[in-house]
């Protein structure tokens, strides 16, 4: 069962319909027929509004087991590749899960590998809270602990999407051409230019293309001096290569 | 019928399964159960690779009836408010349709208005192409002619996300507390700053804080001489005003 | 005297010769004749270099009387202006009086208004600590205490160039072309949109041309793990508008 | 004796005093006394203007053997490093000389070298039109033909800046603690981010803490429809990089 957030009093709180929220503010069991827009009240009388977890939720309430990809970049390799519901996308490596996550909550269904056995149940934890562990309806999210590059052999090589965000990349998208069906895209995060460099020239090795950007997103003050760019700067993240077969 | 893409020698051509190709490279009837990865030939024996249609192909192919969102803008505007399968959107106008089409195709429910009732049939057209005409499995486009300003009284006001690239957008948002469900996103792509600030402060009176993001994105040019930015700069395309209920 | 910096045990003073620094690390008359490239002794053995002040320590050194303009912004109008020694500068206002330093040790003869009379004298001291009083050989920098736009009609009317950051630039500039020698430069810096939009239409409708500029500049990280752009951005300072007679 | 601009019709052209210029609007001999305001008539009776040179109009009036380094550049590189009148700056490799045109019209005495002799002899005709070319009060440059390290064993080491755009640098950065006075700063103009760590690696390798900065610029439209950034990117000039003695 998906979980809902309890919005109230400036705080947000997660969790599964039948659970209990404990706080300062009072107890308050959440019912199990709990839905978007009900208001709940705790025994001290403090109201909390429940609210469908959405994907910027999934950032700020994933447990973290490093630090996991911005929603713009999310949104960027989202955009760049035009993944659609249906899609199969093979993904590693998994972390914290937030990009397996907003693919499978778009309707993909994701393979994933995390080689920590202790990530990778963190990561099905967050899969289950997002509502898209193996085998609901629609996107699904199946979280598999190992390397990807010793999977190769055993997986069924008909990926509309190959996305990766390991320092493995190099090595995996020299195998981009088996595992994509025609047509269908690689992504790959890359924080540094050498690393990104290596991906480029070993999917140009393997006849594949690549355009590689880099996103500099600003915030906009408004306020009642004016309008300008924010002069808190928003510092790099990662590359984002993209190549098709 | 989903159209489908013909790769060959450096062409595409977009074309529905049942239809005839006619090149200075031949002629190609298309199969009815042409799907990705079926090579055709035509009458001269040429080759082409059946493709489906992804969602960058959609900005390429889509008849435009002015300048469609950036693949990079519609992904910011996914990532930023995690729109997913099963979500219902308003969305306004439609123009060419791509930001409504890759919503649709990412599983949305899409109501989408245009004014002017000849790009709303272009649109439409988009739409089949897409595969996400209204009535489908999965996620859909209902083009609907008209404004939305109109429109109002008549929707069931359930909405999860709120889109807008129209002049219109402040006299829209004004409207947004009542048509979104707690916890959803209003979007808003804004090319200019006076047009951005009057959102944002229309936004503002109905309760509502406005993030706005500006973003520049450039590719990165990898050669043997080296690698570096590209030298041939992007320009900006619009900014991008989000807000929750 | 040209005051000099002291630089040991990873510390910097700034003392004019003659003077005397005391700290934790002994006490070390300057000598009169201090001069770059010697190195002094504190009464407790510490060494300490004499250093020359150049550009970036006027920055770090001049005391403060607001947030002065970024080394990145001074270059950028030296550049944009092409400014040389032997020019005539009209600037206003002045606050800390970076930028006239920085015009004036470039060889300018710099006239600088600035409105508070305490901030004005701070400015003094500090043309002083970079050598640029009013009457040294090469440039120099006449700080005066007063609003430009009260003076006016005192000046003599033949600037090579008029620097203006001040929340007065849209009214200073309606003057520009009675101010500038034929072929001189405006230079505005401006935070927000609205005033620059502002300067930008005065500018215009006194028969000038303006190019206006907004600059994002990042560091770039390089260490063992690779090189990537800063992930600490760099935020907004001002736009820089520029036209010439 | 300095060149200076013709202006009138939309036109300017570049004529030192004495000389005539001949165009479809008539003839016009310059008189050895012009300057700056005058207004000069063609034998046609059209009307130029007499305008000084300034640092933009050499960037478009240099003969040039190759792309110039952009006004901003030059600008950033004398806001970090402060450059002023009196400074001695050795500059590699000349090109078309306007950074060291541009240092030398700020009072700095430069010597740069060039190792192309045809390039060398433009420059310095460059250096002439600018009015820096040898032994003039102020600033000047003199351009020397040849290979900066063959010539490191005979340079007075006493420079103030080292400035350098030229695949040598990592080369010549080696030598760099002997050729500053204490607090002195190199700078190094470099496109590509492989030649710039090379750079930044081997002035750690003598002791010197490199920052490196890269700059991106854009113009601002300002028109009736509103104010935005320029939908006609600015792209990747070079990556600045300094460093202190």
């Amino acid at each position: 069962m998906t979980a809902v957030l309890l919005v109230g009093e400036g705080r947000e709180y997660l969790r599964e319909p039948g659970e209990t929220l404990e706080t300062d503010l009072g107890v308050l069991d959440v019912p199990t027929d709990a839905s978007a827009g009900d208001v709940l009240e705790t025994h001290l009388g403090t109201e909390f509004e429940v609210r469908e977890l959405r994907g910027p939720d999934l950032f700020n309430h994933f447990e973290r087991t490093g630090a996991p990809m911005l929603p713009r970049d999310i949104g960027l390799l989202m955009g760049h590749t035009g993944v659609a519901a249906g899609d199969r996308v093979l993904d590693a490596g998994t972390g914290t899960g937030v990009l397996a996550a907003a693919l499978g909550r778009a309707g993909a269904s994701v393979v994933t590998y995390e080689q920590d056995s202790e990530f990778a149940a963190v990561a099905r934890e967050n899969m289950t809270l997002a509502g898209v562990e193996e085998e609901t309806t629609g996107g699904s999210v199946d979280v598999r602990t190992g390397d990807v590059l010793d999977e190769l052999g055993e997986l069924d090589r008909r990926f509309d999407l190959l996305t990766l965000d390991t320092a493995d990349a190099p090595a995996v998208v020299e195998h981009a051409p088996d595992l994509l069906v025609p047509g269908g895209f690689v992504a790959v995060y890359s924080p540094f230019v050498e690393s990104m460099r290596e991906t480029v020239e070993t999917l140009d090795s393997v006849g594949m293309d690549a355009d590689t950007y880099e996103t500099i997103q600003r915030e906009m003050d408004v306020d009642e001096r004016g309008t300008r760019p924010s002069t808190a700067g928003v510092g790099h993240t990662g590359y984002l290569i993209f190549a098709r077969k």
